[in-house]
C-alpha cells in the first residue's frame, strides 16, 4: 500500500476531515492528514464482553494505550465532540464469531445500543516527533505504510483475551536510536518507548523483509532495526475471543480525535 | 494520627510484612513499612459495577493509576503473587449501599466470588524519591498523615460513579516546587506530576489548616502549598454509586505489593 503521507489533507481540520469522511468524500487511509491530530484505532464490542476486554488493555497499556472508552450504544467520544464513531472512519472491518466477515464505510446499521466502544492511541502521532528531531522514518520517505510484526512475546490475557504482541519497526543508527528512545518516552499514550532493538529473532521475527502486516522498507548497512508496540495488537486480541460481532478500523483508516498529539506527552 | 514513619518494619521484605498483617501480628498502618515498596489503595466492588468502575478509573487517571485489577472471585495479585487480598490488608472498611458499616482486619467472610479487586498507585512511592532528592516531606519530618483536601474540581464521571478529586497537598518553597515537578513526573503510576501549587483556593480548598482527612502542618514562610492528585479520590468514587457491598482499606493500611517504587517509573 502506498501512502500519500502528508501530500493530501494536511490543511483539514479533524471535524472538516471527518465530515468528508462522513459524507464518503473521503475513504482511504488517513495516514498525514490532519497532522498534528491524535489518530486512533477504534474497537467496538458486546458490552458484556467490555469489561474483559477493557483489563486486558489496562493490563497492556504498550500496545493498547487507552484513550476513550465510551458508556453501551453511544457513539460520540469525549475526544472528538460532534463525532460519529459509526460513520467517521473511513473503512471499517467486521467480524463474527472471530472469523472477518466483510468491510465497510458506515456501520450505522450493525452497531446497537449494546456495544462499546474502544479508542486507542496509535503511533503516527510520535512519527512526526522523530521528524522533528531529525530521526528518520523510512516508511515515510519510502511513501509506504509501516513494517508490522507478530512477535513471539505474549500479552498478559484477560479473561477470553488473548494475544501475541504485534510490534512496528523503523531502522535507524544506534545514535538515531538513542534520540528515538528520549522523543517516544513523552509519548506513554501512544506506544511510548521501543521495546526492544537490535535483534529481530529475540523477538521471534524471523524475516524483517517480511513483515506480517504493511510493507518492507530498506535497512541501510550501518542500521538497526527498533521496534514499538502497535495497536494492532488490540485488534487481534479483540477478534480473539470468538465473540458474536466485533467492529475495529481497517488498517490505517483511523479515527482522527481534536487531541493534539502535545496534547498526551507527559513531559 | 502519628505515624512512626521509617522506624518500623523497614527490614522487612514484601512477603514477610504480608505475612505479619495475616497472622494479626501486624495491624497499624503499612507507612514506612517494607520501604522501597509500591504500596496501594484496595477498592473491591461487585462484578456487575467493575466495568463502569473501571472506566472510572481510566478517565482519571491522576488520582485512580490501576496498578492491577483481578478477575471476577481472584485474591491473588500478579503484583504480589502468594498474597491474597481477603487478609493481606491491616484494615478493611465495609460500606453499604454507599455508607460504612465496619472496620475489619480479615474480610474472608464477606469477599464473595462476583466481587473484583481494583489495586491503585499510592503517593508513598514518591516521597522516598523527594526526600532522595533533597526535597522536604513535612508530613515526614512532623510525624504526621499528609493532609488531604477534596477540591471544587469534579473528576469525569462513569456510569454511576462520580467523584470530587481528592488532593495531598506538601508545602515547599518554589525552588523546591521546581525539583518536586521533576522528580514526581517520572512515577505516573502513583499520582504523577502535581495538579496545582500557590492558591488554595483556587481549587476550592477553603482552610489549609483544616484537612478533610489527615493531618495539617506547618507551612513556613517563603512556602507555596504544592497539591498532588490523591488515591482518596478513588474510594469516595467507589462509594458513589450506593452499591450494596463496597470494601476498600482503611486510610493509611495499604495493600503491600512486590513491585519496588522504581518499577513504576517513566524515566
Amino acid at each position: 500500500m502506498i501512502l500519500k503521507r502528508f501530500t493530501v489533507g494536511t490543511n483539514l481540520t479533524p471535524a472538516q476531515l471527518r465530515e468528508q469522511i462522513r459524507s464518503g468524500k473521503w475513504t482511504g487511509p488517513t495516514s498525514g492528514a490532519a497532522t498534528g491530530y491524535v489518530q486512533a484505532n477504534l474497537v467496538m464490542l458486546p458490552k458484556e464482553a467490555a469489561f474483559e476486554f477493557l483489563l486486558f488493555c489496562v493490563r497492556n497499556p504498550k500496545p493498547c494505550p487507552i484513550l476513550d472508552v465510551l458508556e453501551p450504544g453511544r457513539t460520540e467520544p469525549a475526544i472528538a465532540p460532534g463525532a460519529d464513531l459509526r460513520t467517521d472512519v473511513p473503512k471499517y472491518r467486521i467480524f463474527k464469531h472471530g472469523h472477518p466477515e466483510k468491510e465497510a464505510t458506515d456501520v450505522s446499521d450493525i452497531f446497537n445500543k449494546d456495544m462499546v466502544s474502544f479508542l486507542l492511541g496509535c503511533s503516527f502521532s510520535f512519527e512526526n516527533a522523530l521528524l522533528a528531531a531529525g530521526v528518520p522514518v523510512r516508511n515515510i520517505e519510502e511513501g509506504k505504510n509501516v513494517s508490522m510484526y507478530i512477535t513471539s512475546k505474549p500479552c498478559r490475557p484477560a479473561g477470553r483475551f488473548k494475544s501475541f504482541l504485534v510490534v512496528t519497526m523503523r531502522p535507524m543508527t544506534p545514535e538515531q536510536a538513542v534520540r528515538a528512545v528520549q522523543v517516544t518516552t513523552r509519548f506513554h499514550l501512544t506506544h511510548g518507548a521501543p521495546i526492544h532493538m537490535g535483534s529481530a529473532q529475540e523477538i521471534g521475527i524471523k524475516n524483517l523483509d517480511r513483515p506480517d502486516f504493511g510493507d518492507p522498507v530498506e535497512i541501510r548497512p550501518g542500521e538497526i532495526p527498533v521496534f514499538w508496540a502497535c495497536g494492532v495488537t488490540t485488534a487481534l486480541a479483540a477478534t480473539s475471543a470468538s465473540l458474536p460481532l466485533v467492529i475495529t478500523h481497517s488498517p490505517g483508516h483511523m479515527f482522527v480525535s481534536d487531541l493534539k498529539d502535545e496534547d498526551l506527552t507527559l513531559l
